[in-house]
């Protein structure tokens, strides 16, 4: 049973490595998903790199580590089973989805069988499976993924990936994801449905447990949350909050419905290192996740915890359960019902989707759970409740409870059951035995009714918790203990200790002679009562940060103690602010290079995304100038944003085009265009290989601006299957346009164009002198994927991924244009222009700056300003901008730290200590950044922010540093009585 | 056109009456509602109180003022219109929907034209209208309401009470609500709706606007939010988070379909003061409202606002359009659209509820909005957009704009129009004009085309704002503003000045002499640029805390000036602790009245809700205890909670019913039972009046408990309609159960019972000699209304209203029981009982310590004990808990205080400085109460709480004063120029 949370070694520095898998350990999980990224470890063809210290761009802080062994050794020695996923495509909102920038240059039939793809495959598979074979000989890897969501069949290729995998590393499960047309290799399924409609979700996972059968079966993904891209507003994630209580709802349903082996994703998604971001993903992976960007631990993390702690403590119940749609039956509508059923027990689960309370009553086998009264299912939450289960000596039975049970855990020599409900919230719980209860105390508010071979517990769940101790004839020991649901989230297992508390975090536990030391992470709500649960006479001494504390036995191995109040009072957040900044302007100018004109960066060696700085040279004579009717210029085609002067003079900024009035800047003889272009990364969609650069031209003069707005529709859908290779679709799509164009059901249609089909629309030429250039549109920019191919009069011209030109495949007179899509939002416009410039073409990588690494060491002569500080006079070329905060405390998961950075009209970005920490800009959903711990220092920090103003009102006004919060540490003390 | 939101002036502590009322001007409200509870201001039937000074009970803090005309006064200062709520019935979550406990005694036809509840509402109206009447005839208030949701019809009820205010005040409008049969007076609607769902709203609009044709239509509740009860978990409502997008939505969605009077509720919810509760509410009645309970403008507040200032200042396109269908088209399905038109301009909404950005283009008269690209909609958001609007001098039109208009503003020459996006959004804005746009000035990220008689604006929507200045040939100046969404939250329009800014709230605006003083309330993200536009020319100086601070003024009339850093760094929250206590235990007797047994306190006189004392003496002679053949005490029907002590030992606690053993202290002779009873109010459903203290009786011996689950559902409905009494109905049902028991549609159905029809059961008794009571279930009372009629055999027992001896209407043999459910949750259980002992009964209002208002000041030999403190050994009694703490800062709603306290096992009144801030218990969702500012001070406070241990482990861990945050107030001055 798998109970797995994904977290990215490649997005969490290696210093917190250890400190968020210890996280997700304390969680419940057994096991952490990982993908591995082909391109973060081979970032050239000729760079295989698992090992750090490697110098590879000038982006990546150097805390992100590729140390994959260190990461699965430290998983290891925690006791987290792996699972390793290591693509070739990977998804991820990853740059590329794994895919190298080199390997572009070597085929575009990606994700497929083409031979050189599968060359390159294959030695990806052979380097990784060096680092994972003995991990998997092991035991510690116990499942690897082949490929990731190819949703439209292509089996030879999933099969060959598979084979490779068992050749090289032979694991105990090999499996691949959302392939519904792979029959040989097992398929995991991923979720991420909107709240709050269990619908789709439960038909999917009701078919893929028919599917899959006697297959492994697993949700590879499920949602735990959401990511973050540009231009989604002011959201925690792109599809506004998730709420925690959906997440739980979902796995609770997967469980019930019989999927035991799950990976929440993401469980911690932490923060992308330098460009590796997919195109448009923010620098934040936080994701909402269980564990927050910064290492918090939220709602969703202590959701998750109660399921996967009842998960791995009942898994005997979970492993021989059935399916059961007819044994259990409900009396009323407000909640639905989803039940398993075996000799071990049943698990139940009442899901209620209305804002309201319900109450209800299950009729089982006869009886009524609860025998007495109703059971409570709150609001928008999905109750789990487990059924008829042997506890203690198998002699007793849970018969039911009407709370929902946290764990089952043997402590010394007792059954330890905790039981927990809503504050407030009265539960009934039934055991029966085959011998008589003897012994029966009590302590709390419990009503307890023994009557022999039945005891019956009434417990309200209050703040404080109550115990039920009892002992059968035969000597079968059971400890009920209730305690509300704040208190369960905040209760700890640990091997035979059990600690109920409102404790925020229990890290690391050491022995040491006669004590046992537990190293707790208190919040301001985490003192007060700790009820602990051991071996009879195991505490003899309590001592919180080394003072003795008092405690009382309450019953033999029960104990209670308190965490004192001075603990968890407000630890004294702080802010610190920079007024004073300074200045120096880039120089830019490096090493440029001669290149052709309108090529993409990667066909000539250039494999990083990031900042290039292009030089276009081009002649205008007299009558040049003069013919021009229209003084617009135009970049046209372009990854992804750039900055573009003139002649000296700024012209404008924006993503995939430029367009804008010369300013007077177009001269006689020799025009210099000076281009700043960021390629923020690929798309992670993997089957489209988007190149960087400019790929497209630079044209003077615009002198139409056609809105394509009405279309023809012809329901035409891909023919995916087992046999369909999408590269191949892409590279030659053999759709017969002309037979599709006499179909039956053509509609029109007006843009956007946005479900799948094949569009065509009539293109009227006058002028053949002119270029013109079809642009997909914003929307279709804005989504993560896109997949729509272009057809002009019947030539294919290729998948679209950005303005092109379609100049050469038209005639005069009317011309055919067809798009077949896929995937993506289109509102096609044609822009046409008078005329295309080439000129001489000179690239460079990165800028002066950069190269010179002024951001981990400025130049002497910068001129200080105070804050705010207007940049507009650089727009179009690029100033570093560094300053120097004080920061007190000594850096630490305790108190992490965030800079809020106030700003417009420019991207920046931002290095802590010569770590690069992020980039933002105007676009991304916030303003602020996670520092992470090893990019800060206690004392003298200091902060460099490369800017490119990309407006004249650029300005800098507000720079700070804060604490998300202030966490204490304490180490409880737990000394031996019997020493 | 009302724009209001819902304060209650008893909910708020007099002293923060303005601040409160002031944010919701600065919301853009024009109109403040009020519910005036009649119980509230007429707590006796010989005591009308419209003034503050008079002490009514011991619970409610002396902040709460009873000065309506104060408040009303107060919103005509501020300039917000009032609509009065004066009921007789109101709801509201308020003790018995406002009917005071009196009235009971005086008849049981409540809500209903019995002549002698009508006697008393009148007499109600005639006082309430006193105090109305001259700010009628002044035009301060605007509307009046009688009655509230009556939704069963008794037209001639509503239609005398609509008399009555008719005669008593004559107000322009005056209107009922949600009483569909209301014909000859105005209905108004509520709307609860739960997120994401449109459709149930949508159709109750719709319908509601063809039933209401040319009335007076108004959504008198718009879903601000919800409320807080026991039992529900650790939320912020009682259906978890309401999200503020959603109130959005449903605002945006009225206006789209010509609904221009909203309000709502509750715009701030504040505090319920004592018990003033309705049943099992929470104090805090923060309802996540716009305003959150400590003062706190929330994101629901700068939603609103954002709408408001929209409505606000393009009324005269909302009062002059009518809802148009066909007009406007999309060209996608991924949201939808609903739209108005008319002569002055056109709305038009595009809805999207899924979790996905949506692109669409409008179709309009042949026109593509946007011309050229697409526009888009953001995940669950409604996007209002205004089409063909005259701006200028008329000679000027926006055609459209793809981003939203915050306001249209007259300042000084020019029309200012502000409009925003998402951070990165771009947007187009086309505006012609019958004369040349002769002069075009921008500054910022916007580009602009001009020809002729038209202007095309394409802004990308920053951080920074960007201005479009233009004027045509005939001198029509308009000036647009385009900024983010979080900015246009954070703009402040008053009178004729515009702040465009991160500015948290401003409060007040002086004018002194050449000077123009703000009164700026900063968070940690107020600081940095502001654009402030007025008339040219105005500003010649710009100090913040007086210190000059340099600005810029980018056109005439349009300034910028930057708030320094300094004043929006943490402020430093805090929190203070108490480690020590003292103790001492309530006496609790005083004065005891002999009263008959088993009868509700208000028929003996008790109107207040809070803690009664009960002494019950009964007798039991050897041989009646050796013929008890179980040991069991029950105490069955009382309201609501009791903690019941025998002869001195603890027997149990709960609602309801206590049951329990005697333990052992049951004795020959005269045994003593001690009930301390709390009465924590009457719900506020207002048709069942049910009754404080104990109504039912003592029985001994428990000797069956018969779970009725099996009942037999006719589907008989209320015959509802113009001439329906409820109240009529309930005293005398006359439901014909013999013919509906022989009717066809008879179903079988098992408990709980949820929904309304007839239930039928047979109840088989073989022993006469004992008592048989019928109680209907958690669920009933976790109902916040519930409405159920009993019969026995035939014969109307009457409404239930908690746990009934229904023995005197049996039978030997079998015996019919009938349940008729209009409104509530049933899981009926017969308990028998072997006796029911009489004995004496006296009652005392109130504790010995709280009618010697130790509240006050506590007795001096109470004695000190370090937290935690165990209470278990006072179980069944009360015991005061006294400490001092410290706080260091001047009370303000800038830095609002609550106090956190851990506990279990008890209930308890929490003082602080001789004021009831709240009460607590383990069954409340939290357990933290706001401090209001009038109930603490700067230095030491005095914290004093009646705790009544309601379980041996009843214990308190915990007790923290903490601030919410600490913002800082700064003055912004702007000096005029001209002097």
């Amino acid at each position: 049973m798998f109970l797995c949370g994904e977290i990215h070694y490649f997005r969490v520095p290696r210093q917190l490595w250890r400190d968020r898998l210890l996280k997700l350990k304390r969680a419940g999980a057994n096991c952490v998903s990982t993908y591995i990224p082909w391109n973060w470890h081979q970032p050239r063809e000729d760079l295989v790199l698992f090992r750090d210290g490697v110098e590879v761009d000038h982006y990546v802080a150097d805390y992100y580590s590729r140390d994959l062994e260190g990461f699965l050794e430290l998983a290891k020695s925690l006791g987290l089973k792996v699972v390793a996923r290591p693509g070739p495509y990977i998804c991820a909102e990853w740059d590329g989805g794994g895919h190298p920038g080199w390997i572009y240059t070597k085929t575009m039939r990606l994700r497929s069988r083409d031979p050189t793809y599968m060359q390159h495959a294959k030695r990806w598979y052979e380097e990784v499976a060096k680092v994972l074979k003995p991990y998997v000989d092991s035991g510690a890897i116990v499942a690897v993924q082949v490929e990731n969501e190819y949703f439209w069949g292509n089996e030879p290729y999933i099969n060959e990936l598979a084979k490779l995998v068992k050749e090289l590393l032979n694991p105990p499960i090999l499996f691949t994801n959302e392939n519904p047309y792979s029959t040989q290799v097992p398929n995991a399924i991923d979720e991420y449905p909107s709240p709050w409609s269990l619908e789709g979700f439960d038909r999917k996972v009701e078919s893929y447990m028919l599917q899959q059968r006697s297959l492994f079966k697993m949700i590879a993904e499920l949602m735990g949350g959401w990511f973050t891209s540009m231009w989604h507003g002011r959201h925690p994630t792109d599809r506004l909050s998730i709420p925690s209580e959906w997440t739980e709802m979902l796995l609770k349903t997967a469980i019930a419905r019989g999927l035991n082996n799950v990976n929440i994703y993401m469980f911690h998604g932490g923060t992308n290192p330098g460009y590796y971001t997919a195109k448009y993903i923010t620098t934040s992976y936080d994701y909402e996740a269980a564990i927050r960007e910064w290492g918090e631990l939220s709602k969703r993390f202590y959701g998750l915890k109660r399921v996967y702690y009842f998960m791995n403590s009942l898994r005997e119940v979970l492993e021989s359960s059935e399916p059961s749609s007819r044994d259990f039956q409900i009396a009323s509508s407000c909640s639905d019902i989803v039940a398993r059923k075996g000799p071990r027990g049943s698990v139940v689960l009442l899901r209620n989707t209305t804002d309201w309370m319900c109450y209800q009553r299950i009729y089982y086998n006869g009886h009524s759970i609860p025998s007495r009264g109703v059971l409570r299912v709150p609001p928008k939450y999905a109750k789990m409740l487990l059924v008829d289960h042997p506890i203690g000596d198998a002699d007793v039975k849970l018969v039911y409870t009407t709370g929902e049970v946290l764990l089952k855990a043997k402590i010394g020599d007792r059954c330890v059951l905790v039981v927990y409900g809503d504050r407030g919230e009265t539960t009934e719980t039934l055991l029966i035995s085959t011998s008589p209860f003897e012994k029966v105390e009590y302590h709390g508010d419990v009503e307890v009714e023994s009557s022999g071979l039945e005891l019956l517990v009434t417990a309200t769940h209050g703040d404080g918790d109550s115990i039920v101790y009892t002992e059968t004839s035969t000597g079968s020991r059971v400890l009920l203990i209730y305690t509300n649901r704040w208190r369960a989230e905040r209760t700890w297992l640990l091997e035979d200790l059990l600690l109920v508390s409102n404790i925020y975090f229990v890290g690391d536990v050491k022995v040491e002679s006669d004590r046992l030391i537990l190293e707790l992470e208190l919040d301001d709500e985490s003192c007060g009562r700790v009820l602990l649960v051991s071996r009879p006479g195991f505490v003899g001494k309590v001592l919180v940060n080394g003072v003795d504390t008092s405690f009382v036995e309450l019953l033999g191995g029960v104990y209670e103690f308190h965490i004192p109040l001075e603990y968890c009072v407000e630890g004294g957040r702080r802010a610190r602010l920079v007024n004073v900044v300074e200045l120096v302007e880039d120089p830019i100018i490096h090493d440029f290079r001669r290149v052709s004109p309108g090529t993409h960066l990667e066909a000539m060696g250039f494999y990083d995304n990031g900042l290039y700085v292009y030089r276009i040279l081009f002649d205008l004579d007299r009558r040049d100038l003069e013919e021009l009717k229209d003084k617009t210029i135009a970049v046209v085609g372009f990854s992804d944003y750039a900055l573009i002067s003139l002649n000296g003079v700024f012209i404008g900024s924006g993503y995939h085009i430029v367009e804008s009035s010369t300013n007077n800047a177009l001269r006689e003889g020799v025009n210099e265009l000076l281009l700043i272009v960021e390629s923020t990364g690929h798309p992670n969609d993997g089957l489209l290989y988007v190149p960087n650069g400019v790929y497209g031209g630079v044209y003077l003069g615009r002198v139409g601006l056609v809105d394509l707005s009405t279309w023809r529709r012809v329901d035409y859908k891909l023919p995916i299957g087992p046999r369909f290779d999408y590269a191949e679709f892409i590279s030659n799509p053999q759709i017969d346009l002309q037979l599709l164009e006499r179909a039956a059901e053509i509609s029109s249609v007006k843009t956007p164009l946005s479900s799948p089909g094949l569009y065509l629309t009539e293109l009227l030429v006058e002028d053949e002198r002119v270029h013109y250039v079809l642009d997909p549109g914003e929307p279709f920019y804005n989504n993560y994927y896109y997949r729509a191919l272009l057809f002009v009069n019947d030539e294919y011209v290729g998948p679209l991924i950005g303005p092109t030109d379609i100049t050469r495949y038209l005639k005069r007179g009317v011309n055919k244009v067809a798009l077949f899509i896929d995937w993506g939002v289109l509102a096609p416009k044609l822009r046409i222009y008078e005329r295309r410039v080439d000129g001489a073409w000179f690239v460079q990588e990165k800028t002066y700056g950069i190269i010179n690494k002024w951001y981990k060491s400025a130049p002497t002569y910068m001129r200080s300003v105070s804050l705010p500080v207007h940049l507009g006079g650089y727009a179009g070329r690029a100033v570093w901008v560094r300053a120097l905060v004080n920061y007190e405390r000594e850096p630490s998961p305790l108190n992490p730290v965030k800079m809020r950075l106030g700003f417009h009209g420019l991207r920046a970005l931002v290095y802590v200590n010569g770590h690069l920490i992020g980039r933002v800009s105007e676009d991304s959903p916030t303003n602020e950044l996670y520092i992470p711990e090893p990019a800060i220092k206690r004392g003298l920090n200091e902060i460099t922010l490369l800017v490119l103003p990309t407006s004249g009102n650029a300005m800098i006004n507000e720079l700070v540093l804060e604490e998300y919060y202030v966490h204490r540490k304490v180490e409880l003390t737990l000394v031996s009585s019997s020493r």
